[in-house]
């Protein structure tokens, strides 16, 4: 119900790794992304429509789109909003039935102080700052998702053999490659990990044969790949397990099947299915990029921007809407403060400027989970 | 008639792009970013004018650039203008012909109230974050569009013989290599989405010969080439367009193509055309160059700028114009109230306000449609 | 007399371009790049002196320093401060001597008005942004500049044959990698039009022996090269010529060099003047970051800012000043108006505001015609 | 107890490292890194906890995550908390008891006058600047950590031979990539520092075996590892002590070690262990890549921010919470002073001001001791 | 006396520099770099206490380093301040002593004045742009510096042989390397010019023997070097003077070195000195590096920040400290102007801004010649 941080990363999961992890794996494929394709098909829906809008965006059709309720502002605030109004109306009804005349003098005191005092929070400078490095931060982040096409491009080319034994080394290798993302994926992205909430998910992975055999079949121009028996193992074998579990560590052993990939690969040069040196180099070279960016993405998820920061922009936030619920009430305008001629009941500005803030405040947090909270059930997807 | 926010994108497509497409492939020339060409002629003669008229800026001829009509501000905003100023004068001529004595108070009590509270607004942080967001994501999405001349020059050198089957192989490389281009550029351009509404259109596309034959033939050094008869297909031959069907994703396929390529060099490899694992491997690097720019392309074009932000930013826009709508009213300087001793009828500074920040807003929204709205339409271009 | 935005990046042409240009190439040296050599002399000269200046700035110094008339910000604006001030008095006359006591009860009110909403206009917010895009454009401006001498250090390296032939080979291969670069950069900057406003310079450039021959043999090691006879030809043999202009394109076609040092390495590659696949390979590569350098200038020559940027910043700092020139004006202390019981004559505090966001308009606009308004005349440079 | 800026680098660590440095290494495992454990497991847990809570903020969960005192902002400034409300407090007392009457009307004018003045401390701006140069420091910092895994998992491809001679040769090579990194990360962090407070601790570390090797022995596929003695050394063995210290240097000597991976590197070619310059080339390369970001890491604790910044910072921030100090007390509301209508003893925006400045003063000075103040003693950990 | 803003660039030449660069050329050593060792030892020991005590900068150490006197802000403006105090006193004692009641009244409405509109300066704008460019500008810069390290690790692995031709062969590569660094710092940096005067210093560096060779000894792992007789030349041998000398070109000639070792690098590969074309590639690969260095570090030399920000920075500022002169004046108390109650003769809060705008436009003009005045004397350095 409660998805993280991470969840945008993963829910941004480009559309083509499924296709590019089929690429010549089939055995392995019937796991790992394809969990998020029931997020990211919906993000993407969604996302794509809305920049449609804004090319249509004429005089007309434009407030449309400020309309719009499924992944707005609206729709991330209106729960604050009513216990804002709900406490601002008591006070609200406190000042203007139930105080005594001298208690009413003194509220509005209190009023004149608190929105005097209210602009000394640097809500907008504070703010600013922690929303650009969190925005910069997440891009980055989404920049570093491993992708395994040039990999396995590379794999495809450069290992040779039609028989058995060729196609079984291209598949491990790229099947490590993949298994190395997934286990990184795990750990940073909630909706992986509920893809594969155990170590068992991921061995288990696509034991039944499915429908992107031929995607597979397509990719390796392989005929009677579709012929074939179902592949005995998901992302990991019950071997490989085994020894990935033999291996304590206090942290995430993402870089296993690294090393088994390259250890495989230089099998294969030995065996002579990969031709020269220059080619086994290039193929190290991209898994090593590969390794990178699962340690970029590691050290991301493990480095969070630090708590004081939040403590602060937080405690910046509320404390100045705090103080906007006392000193933006209307007051009696008989007693003639200055700027409290009106009496309008409803607080407009005062209700802008809590849009503004509560809502920076909750994107930078990217505590998205409402907006994400009614993504559709894990269906059974394509390569479940 | 709408363009959306990725015409900048197609608008900007270099210009040599058409004539490094045409390097090594007449077949497939005649096809793909042609369809861009009217647009960014159109697109070229104006900016380039315009930095001269920069050049020349003395201290006279300046104040003809801020004059011009086309692709101005003016432009972008008349009708806007018009709207704003029918509404204030209509609340301006309420307030001194219809409303009443006692009413005139309350309506100036209004005035005062939103004139001193829209200052709260926090337009310019706003804005300005959402700008430098959104411009330096069309900038980066610039850079990346994947231009095919290193590839091609690369595959022209590298993959040899002047006999029919050398040619044929140099060309199909190009060919699936632009394919790619092309497919990723429909999903994100409406410029080359309108030049290949359906993929029949990237089948058909070329069919007739055309006059940059002659462009093939002086790249390929291939004196003959002019006499061969018209190449039967267009970017894709109805084959693969079978295959590429076939292959069913929910996301754009824009890597089958790249496939294709790879599995094509590696052929050539073995078939002794390419020398050595040297040659390929540079091939592949830059055929993954360029399959990692269409990438970027497609991500970019899937994970906008989040709906939060753009209806923050518009909100705070639209809401702050209201406010000044009402606050910048001129009012019965009889009454003395400060700052309101003069009665001009004419809001000169609500006006600049009005351009700086709608204007500034527009060009975020980058819906630049009515700029581009009187785009020459879609002539049959050089390679149609 | 009018120099374009781009001077500023032809102005900066490197020192040793020149000088690296010569490394092979003698035939096609005397053209090219020299044609900025008086503008960048003169360019350096003013700005190393500038930095002694800093440095030695002590307190008495660096006065001086402020001091300096060219280049400075007091000769950008001078006369626009002459305009502003005329405006000013006049208004200030009129006030004091034309008005009626009633029109001057008037005139005050709208200065008071002026000065009041003058505060409105966001001109720091607004030129802050616009100054920081159009400096970081310009840097990654100068970075773009294809600097041959990479290429031609490989070409002079791997290129064997101290025969003609070689020689030949070598020089074609650097003249084609210049002529791409002078082909960019006459479109791009005023300084190398002006040296080679027609493709007819290009052709001739250089016909003439000039000193830089011994520069070159020096380079080349080649102590007989002096004793040649002149190279027939400039940048582009008038066979090239022909070929070139055969070739229509809208666009343009400084790529059509870099197709033929392709032909031309395959070919020294194939005759066994090159000796590897490993060697051609880098060649190739350098080749192709100068392509893209090309590419890069190219397309920010191509894109300029939108031109609505640049009219929001011209039209808020020109209705700033505007503003300034009514509501700055020294009102009758007699009045009693708040922070009016002082009658200087002499605004300034006002021309400080003018000089600093007038001055900034003009560095961003770069428009700096003025600046360099007294360059040398084009004296024929050491390569004419 | 007290812990350099450049703890959090090294509490940064990333924690796949110690198992990469074991991969080909078990003798010089013992060592190294695995200081800082206890820290990086430590911050581990703290920051990824914090990263859930965030995920799990919902409108209740969200307001634990503030009241956190671990790593939080109250415990950062508890005690200058108290500092600044004893003053305050005792300033008030004086005022309300002591002061004769004309003294208060004195000190009621300072007040206020403090007050109006304490404005014109620039304190966000220069805070913001110093923030945002610091805060991009200390991520490129860490984006320098030498990563050894890269340049071990070719060297365990690579360099040959499963007899005793080739496995020496492997970790020798590793374990002098490490070295180069132990040296590094002792003169810029202070928990390794703490680890190996002099060369003998290099010298010595890992003299006991310990169960790493198991994890060793798993990367090497090297099944009878575990059955070995004991490796004779630690980081570095007498002699190469000798040698090392025998060089006299005014710096740090980090480069020492990569001078001898070369010649080994080198020397490995010549046996033929490694077959062909390609792969030397690409060992080269790597250790390159880890010499420069040792080099960068030892250049980023040589300059740091310059002095007078954070003199400018910490005096701004000082001297305006000294003004408010005097400047926010709340006065006589009998006197009748704008804006001093009322009496509430506690000044609840002072003590928020007083949060956010002093706060991120305190992030940006990094003098985080505070927080690590309770880092577990160093336990003999894994590797010890 | 004077140092130049490049003096921090030298500053900051790596510790490490001078060992590296010894790494395979005792010939050359003896000159160069170390010229700069003082310089950064000084800078070294300074910087780094620093960073120590503001990591024990717990509540009563740290307001030790605010304190600190050397590299102070305090050393840096303490002659500026007396003289602003000089003028403003004596400003206040003519008001007080010598003028007329009348004459005061209109001091005190020209003080007003001047404190009024003295807010419309916008100097954090102005300043705060101005430092992001130059601080950015300066960390580019010192990330320029070329370092030899790179490419003399390749030099020394992969140019074979162990006899005198091989180290002359080896020595005159790195040694050419070097000499290019020297030119373009003599060019760029005071302190390295200041050890090298003139070229005659370049060529006469290092004839005496010094006791580095040990160092470079020991990097050879050539136990006889010690034994060999004094190297006859220092950086450049006479001849190559006089062929450096006969190269005329207005520009520095800092790429003449790389050309020499790209000619006998070529050599060295005919001689079969060095095995094949991959590692000439690499060699040459890092060279062109080197030389990009040297090419940055030159343009950003040649180009520097326009001289009108500069004046437009220093007039904001100085103007703005002008206007506090006369605009924070004690006024007297009993005229009664508002924020004027008080006459405290000390202008605390004004000598804090003169402290923060002086202060960072002094850091941002980089002449921090003051901060380096007291540098030690040349000594004859290790390599002198």
């Amino acid at each position: 119900r409660t998805f993280a941080v991470q969840d945008r990363v993963s829910a941004c999961l480009p559309a083509c790794l499924p296709a590019c992890l089929s690429a010549c794996l089939p055995a392995c494929l019937p796991a790992c992304l394809p969990a998020c394709l029931p997020a990211f098909t919906e993000h993407c829906r969604m996302t794509v429509t809305y920049t449609r809008r804004v090319a249509d965006a004429r005089l007309g059709t434009f407030s449309l789109l400020l309309l719009r309720w499924r992944g707005s502002i609206y729709k991330l605030l209106y729960r604050e909003l009513f216990i804002f109004l709900g406490l601002y109306y008591a006070l609200s009804a406190t000042y203007r039935v139930i105080l005594t005349e001298g208690q009413r003098r003194m509220f509005e005191k209190l009023v004149l102080y608190c929105n005097h005092y209210s602009g000394l929070i640097p809500v907008s400078f504070v703010l600013g700052f922690y929303v650009s490095v969190v925005v910069s931060r997440w891009w980055s982040q989404y920049e570093s998702i491993p992708w395994p096409d040039r990999l396995s491009s590379l794999v495809s080319c450069h290992v040779q053999g039609a028989d058995e034994r060729g196609r079984l080394l291209r598949r491990t290798l790229v099947r490590y490659a993949n298994m190395a993302s997934v286990l990184i994926l795990r750990s940073v992205s909630t909706a992986v990990y509920k893809r594969f909430p155990t170590m068992e998910h991921v061995v288990r992975a696509g034991r039944g044969r499915c429908s992107t055999d031929r995607t597979a079949a397509f990719f390796l121009q392989d005929s009677d790949l579709t012929n074939r028996a179902a592949p005995p193992s998901g992302f990991m074998s019950a071997e490989e397990h085994k020894k990935f579990k033999s291996l304590q560590s206090p942290h995430n052993k993402f870089w296993v099947p690294c090393v088994w990939f390259t250890s495989l690969a230089v099998q294969a040069r030995r065996e002579g299915r990969i031709d020269n040196d220059v080619v086994l180099q290039a193929i190290l070279n991209e898994l090593n990029t590969l390794r990178q960016c699962c340690g970029t993405l590691y050290s991301y998820d493990w480095i969070s921007v630090p708590l004081v920061y939040t403590q602060v922009v937080t405690v910046a936030v509320y404390s100045f809407l705090l103080a906007c619920l006392i000193g933006r009430q209307f007051l009696d305008p008989a007693q003639g403060y200055p700027d409290h001629d009106l009496d309008l009941y409803i607080p407009v500005f005062t209700l802008l400027q809590f849009f503004f803030y509560l809502g920076w405040l909750k994107i930078s947090l990217l505590s998205v989970d409402e907006m994400y909270d009614n993504l559709p059930a894990l269906e059974r997807d394509l390569y479940w």
